[in-house]
């Protein structure tokens, strides 16, 4: 036997750095970005990650400083008819309904029990507002958090038959995932409330609830049974959408990313912010255009812009004009969801 | 030549886990926690380390949750006889007394432009507020950053004639860094602006911005020659303070310490809530009892309880019954300062 084929010993901690190569070895051989049709929205990605991870170009960003932004909603994982969040605010309205007798005479409370669906598409913000408090609020962090998941974990969406977090894109999971293999930290920076989101981020997006900013409401100090705990207050503290999201970046993040990803009006200003930084940016706004697979609405139905929530046609247009790029669901995507055939 | 002794040629990646590797074991010649003496502040942070990071212990915390948070003011660094935010906040309004007249007539600005030092050291909170809107708001965040920047690299303290930033404790220094090398993240929370301190977290601690928890200012998202900026508005949004503490951990790191450290009662509840934990966690206050290499106040001199931002004689009785652990700079630090012979 050839002594130069000997595998010699080696120490604990040398051994466990060569298994840690040998790992990222093995997962390199996934190929990146695999629902990904081969286009412009997946070149622009390519490039830009080439352009800040290759040290001889002079638009080299320091591991550090590369810092990814996601809206959620739309974005991350589907939001039509109604968020996810709203979901579940509304099923806590008919499961509090028996506690509060008066609900069945007030709005906006009497519309949600009525199943009322015109009158819950004309909600306006002060109605979500009290839907909100009466269903996410008088609690502990902790117990919210219990509420969150136990509700996940048996809802499902109407249309598709699957539970709530099943509904993500798989190509945006992908552009997480090849991001972070290149060093990026990735961000969820969500109008939707931060409590609620941190329940699932690490488990279905493999961000941790650190990396997670988002609207939150007010919360309390208080002791019971003298051990401390944060009560849940109905009262908004921060909302975390339209110009809320670069100050949320800069107060949760404290750098300016260089990549964000949106899809409506509330993601214009996170975007702003990362294009107005040095070097080289990459800003992307989903547009739904697959009414088969997903959905279509915004600029591929010609939606107004009054529409809350929904990449609108102005917003479609100063895209362009921005140089923005535009991810379509139908062309740059080859499957959308995991359990697309 | 024995060809055992050719060193091969290895492939890139590969080389440099090996430099990795042999970075880390370098790291490990230089003792942890050199400037401790042994005794029981020591022995009870090296004994926490073992229980949480060993495997075969009940009490074993997986990395992503190893959350460590140390307030800054008297517990990183000198506080006394003022915080050096505030040295720069008064710095600021005699720099800033030619464009406000009026300040000559107007307290708080009165006194301090008088160097009244006794009505200084009585301002209240509302004399503060007053200073920190008229030297810290009304610019950008950028332009901020860069005057904090620029007065850290000049100023010095008058007593060790050092800038403010070499008065950062180099025991706790290499405490930071061994709970690092133990995987652990290192935290800031901090009563002091958060702004002003992501300013030299990174250089001064090895903290990275988006790991320092602080008090802020309300931040307005505005156009300047059609380019986004966040300017400072002279009205507090969130003050890291005292039940400030715990609600600022919850949302801006969403995860419950293993180990927090303070000195001061804006502390207390940052520890009460660490330790409302399961398992193992570690609470320590740093008592400052060395008059000659730095300070002696607090329980070490009697200070009665209103004395705001010291360690008091009731936090020290608190401490004690809960069985916080309590640091003597004056026993258990081997020397205080890098700048120490």
């Amino acid at each position: 036997m050839n002594s130069h084929r000997k595998i010699p010993k080696l120490p604990g901690a040398f051994a466990a750095v060569m298994f840690l190569a040998l790992s990222i070895h093995a997962n390199a051989q996934t190929p990146a970005l695999a629902s990904w049709n081969d286009g412009p929205a997946k070149q622009s990605i390519v490039s830009f990650v080439k352009e800040v991870t290759d040290r001889s170009r002079t638009n080299y960003v320091e591991p550090q400083d590369r810092i990814a932004t996601f809206d959620q909603d739309g974005t991350l994982w589907v939001e039509h008819p109604l968020y996810t969040q709203a979901v579940f605010a509304l099923t806590r309205v008919h499961e509090l309904a028996p506690q509060h007798p008066e609900w069945q005479q007030r709005e906006p409370f009497k519309a949600v029990l009525a199943n009322d669906r015109s009158a819950m598409a004309n909600f306006s913000e002060s109605d979500w507002e009290a839907i909100l408090a009466a269903t996410h609020a008088g609690m502990t962090t902790e117990a919210f958090q219990a509420l969150v998941k136990q509700w996940l974990a048996t809802a499902k969406d109407p249309r598709f038959h699957q539970p709530y977090t099943a509904l993500v894109y798989q190509p945006m999971l992908e552009l997480m995932d090849y991001l972070r293999a290149n060093g990026f930290r990735t961000y969820i920076v969500t109008g939707g409330g931060q409590e609620f989101v941190r329940v699932y981020s690490q488990s279905v997006y493999g961000v941790p609830p650190e990396q997670v900013v988002g609207s939150s409401i007010l919360t309390k100090y208080e002791y019971q049974d003298g051990k401390p705990v944060l009560m849940r207050e109905p009262n908004v503290f921060f909302i975390d959408d339209n110009a809320g999201k670069p100050i949320g970046i800069n107060l949760f993040i404290g750098k300016r990313p260089y990549a964000a990803f949106g899809n409506s009006p509330g993601d214009k200003q996170m975007l702003e912010w990362t294009q107005a930084g040095s070097g080289a940016r990459l800003m992307m706004l989903v547009l739904h255009d697959d009414p088969v697979r997903e959905y279509a609405y915004g600029p591929a139905n010609g939606l107004p812009d009054t529409k809350v929530g929904t990449f609108t046609p102005a917003l479609y247009e100063e895209a362009k004009s921005k140089g923005w790029d535009v991810i379509s669901m139908k062309k740059d995507w080859k499957r959308i969801f995991s359990f697309d055939k």
